[in-house]
Formats: C-alpha cells, sequence, structure tokens
C-alpha cells in the first residue's frame, strides 16, 4: 500500500547520522509545517538510524521548537547517546537552508525500545472519553477552496470531533479546556508507534476551547508511546489545566479501537496573541 | 546564607560552556545520586551560561538519564542552540568520568526565560490538594544509622507526607497511586525556580503507593516551571494513572505557599522489580 503519511516521512541516508528528508505542503497548516508531521518524520529518522539494534519504536521523544519549519527540503541529523541495550537513546534535529544558511528547526531527544517486549500487560490507565458515534461526530474539515489551501493538513486527517466540545467552530467554547474526538488517517493507513507521534499534535489546540482562536505555537512537546495501537479509529483527548502568563500546557491521549492508552504527551505552548485589529 | 543546596549545586566555569562541578555525597539514595539534585545542577550551570541574555529561569527542561549519577567529579557541558529573544534553547548534558572514560549521565534540553516577564497572571490552574497541618504530616527520615546512610537525602529535605497515602511505609498501600505531602529544603532555603528542579523528583515515587516498594528508574522526565514560588512551605503531589509493561508515568505539581502553581513534570520510569528473595 502506498499511503500518504509514508511518503511524506520518507528519509533517504545522506553519511553517518545524516538522512535528507522533504517537508510535504500538504501537512502544512497556516503556513507552518504541522509539528506532529514533523515529529513523525524525525522519528522515522531515528528508526532508520537505529535498524540494527533491535529497538524499532519510540517509547519518549522530547521535541524543542526553535524555529517554524517550512515545506521543502531539510536534513535529520541523529546522534547516538546510548545503544546496545533494550533502549537507545539518541538525540535529533532537523536542520532547513533558509536565505544561504543552516537553520534548526527542532531539537530533539529520544529514546526508542521494543514495544512488543514485554508485551503490554495494562496494570491500570486513564479510561477512554465516552463519545457520540463517529458519524454523529464533527468532520474538521473546511468547506472554501481558501481555508483549505491555509490548511491542506485537514484533508489528510479523519478528525471527528466531539460536538461537546466544537462549539468554538461556531462562537461558543465551552469554556472547559477540551478537545476531544475520534481520529484515523485520511487515507485510512493504519496507525502505528511513528504515526503516534502525528497523533498527538493532530487536534486544533485546547485553547479553541477556551475562546482563544488563534496559532498557539508550541515551545516543548513530550511524548510517550506506551504501546502498539490496533488498528481502526483511534480516541484522543486534549485538555488544558493550568493557564498563565501567557503560557498553558496540553495534555494528550490517545487510545487505540481497543480502549487501550497507548499514548500520551504533554507540550507547552504560547497562548494565541489577541488579533490585531483589522484595517479596513 | 549559606544553604547547603547552593554548595551542592555551585558550578566553575572551564572553558566555553563547560562548567566542573562535584555531585556531592550528601544527596545520594540507595548509592546513586537523586535525580532531582542533578536536574538542579545541570539547571544552574545553564543558567550560568545564559547569564548575559536576561534568560535568568529555566522554563522547561527534558532531561533522559543514560546511566547512574555518581557522587564526586564531573564535567557538565552546555551547548546553544537559539539565544537572543525572549527565551534561550540549549543542550546539556553532564559526563563523570568512569575507569578512565567519560560516560554520559544525563542529557537534556532546556528552554529559559524570565519569569517576571510577562508577569505570572494566573488564568486557570489545578488546585492545591487539600493536606492536614504540616505538624499532622508524616516526616520522611529513617532512624536507623544504618539507612541514613543510604538515604542521606532525606536530612536534607524537610518533606511532610499525607498520612492519607503514607501507609506503604508500614506495608499498607493505599492503592490510588499517589503521594502528596508538604516539602521545603531542611535548612530552609528558599525555593527558586532553579530548586523547583529538583522538588519534582523529591518526593517517594508514586509506585510506593500501589504496593510496589523499591527504586524506580527514571528514563525520561519534563519539567515545566510556571512561576516564582513564594517563600514558605510548597505543596507536592505525585500521582501515576497509566502503568502498563513494566513502565509508569508519573506527574507531578508544585504549589507555592500561596497556593499557585509554580511547577509540573511528568517522568516515564520502570516499575521496581520484585526484590530478589534474600538468601539468609
Amino acid at each position: 500500500m502506498d499511503f500518504e503519511l509514508d511518503r511524506g516521512i520518507a528519509v533517504t541516508p545522506a553519511g553517518p547520522g545524516a538522512f535528507d528528508v522533504v517537508l510535504d505542503p500538504g501537512w502544512v497548516v497556516g503556513g507552518g509545517v504541522n509539528g506532529g508531521y514533523a515529529l513523525a518524520l524525525l522519528g522515522n529518522a531515528v528508526r532508520a538510524e537505529l535498524a540494527e539494534f533491535g529497538t524499532p519504536d519510540p517509547i519518549s521523544l522530547s521535541a524543542y521548537f526553535l524555529s517554524p519549519t517550512r515545506p521543502g527540503p531539510g536534513r535529520v541529523q541523529v546522534r547516538r547517546l546510548r545503544t546496545g541495550g533494550r533502549r537507545s537513546t539518541v538525540s535529533v534535529s532537523l536542520v532547513q537552508e533558509q536565505d544561504g544558511n543552516p537553520v534548526e528547526r527542532i531539537t530533539a531527544l529520544a529514546t526508542y525500545g521494543d514495544l512488543d517486549s514485554p508485551a503490554a500487560d495494562v496494570q491500570r490507565q486513564i479510561p477512554p472519553p465516552e463519545l457520540p458515534p463517529v458519524e454523529d461526530c464533527v468532520e474538521a474539515r473546511f468547506d472554501s477552496a481558501e481555508a483549505r489551501r491555509a490548511a491542506p493538513l485537514l484533508d489528510r486527517f479523519g478528525t471527528r470531533l466531539d460536538p461537546a466540545y466544537s462549539g468554538w467552530a461556531v462562537g461558543k467554547p465551552s469554556g472547559a479546556g477540551v478537545i476531544q474526538g475520534w481520529f484515523r488517517l485520511a487515507d485510512e493507513r493504519p496507525l502505528d508507534p511513528i504515526a503516534l507521534l502525528l497523533v498527538v499534535d493532530a487536534l486544533p489546540p485546547a485553547s479553541f476551547d477556551l475562546g482563544l482562536p488563534g496559532w498557539a505555537p508550541t515551545l516543548q512537546l513530550t511524548a510517550h508511546v506506551r504501546g502498539r495501537p490496533a488498528p481502526g479509529w483511534a480516541r484522543v483527548r486534549h485538555a488544558t489545566r493550568n493557564v498563565s502568563a501567557g503560557q498553558f500546557e496540553e495534555d494528550c491521549e490517545v487510545w487505540d479501537s481497543t480502549g487501550r492508552l497507548v499514548a500520551q504527551s504533554r507540550q507547552l505552548a504560547l497562548l494565541p496573541r489577541p488579533s490585531s485589529p483589522k484595517v479596513a
């Protein structure tokens, strides 16, 4: 099968620990490349770099966003910090050329392992949220051609939002600071541990539900992959509980179609600035 | 004033981005150096390295633990990734010599800023837990000289645990996966943003309250400092909600004496292995 995400995160070896990549314009939102897509791309390069070690799966990845990632070519550099045991740890960064100079976009640390060893026996977990059936949820797409050009990635996501927390789309946020819904990739590529790095940053920011529309730049995101997802619709929940000094944290949990928690993440993001008044 | 923590996290410049340090044996627990103390040490080196940039405070720090930190000398290396704006981002690592070779103990990424700009107006936050008065809580100390030698850091912490979640100490864990209490440093050094990096890993692990005593090695810890703490007793809460495949996450929140949330962290840790049967 040939899926959009696999084309978008393909890596080409380019020397020790180095991989050439192309950030696909199809994963842009509002001029920048979606952070989750960029993390899946970094994650795929790390997976390639560690191929010989029997540690194929991201267990933990912590990314710091240094400058906005742009569509187009880039170079991923992976540096091995510890290999040879049950887990491998690396540093990884994405660099793009800008005005003739290399500029670091994202830098991250990651630990990889094998999610099948030990098998993911679940002793306790946060239960998945009760959601209306997929067909009763809200499809996150734009109808206008202009909006679709600004956020082409929405055509790649099969997000269905819980209507209880979708009122912000019509100016009526719930105020709870929650966004939740069903998620799959539009072309039904099965979710795997690398794709989960995308899923944790695929829904609209929880700040929308606080009545704060606009771009909420991520300063830092740490994802933990806790299990290999079963096929089918995943459930995703974003929530923020601490908003202060122009920043908020966004916690994300992802459950697979069997209801097992397979990923969790926390990001620290900047609150959107109030829109400037428009000059007619 | 001359406080133990300040002596323990002192750094001596040793070349570009490099700092000589001494890991104080007073912060050992069970043979290894406490992770929170090591993070405060790294955080202090970053603060020194960034002195010229007006970004004195840790905002976010993500650490990966590569090998057990030992008491004794070490070298902290800070690499500037982005400086010059309202926030500075660095990578930082702690190296110690072992059998004549340099071995990386901890590697981290961190973003620093100024917690006073913008001022920490709180729009929403997790409320602090209701705790019994300090004098009705359980002091986490050992009486026996042997136990005190194994965990001398407890003499440096002024931890008072909520009795509702301290039953594990007498073989009766609550099963909730919660540890909470009051915290200050024993010599009453005021808490500041650097000390908060210690506080987020200062309580016993939440796994104790699941009836799993023993060392729970941290794979990864990300801390967010959300405000400058007011003087006095802080409240700290650890909780785990997802335990699977031999791993658990531990979320930590810290509130200052005014009840404001000033730090939060999440770590991914390994469940303690069942103790080997003792041979008489």
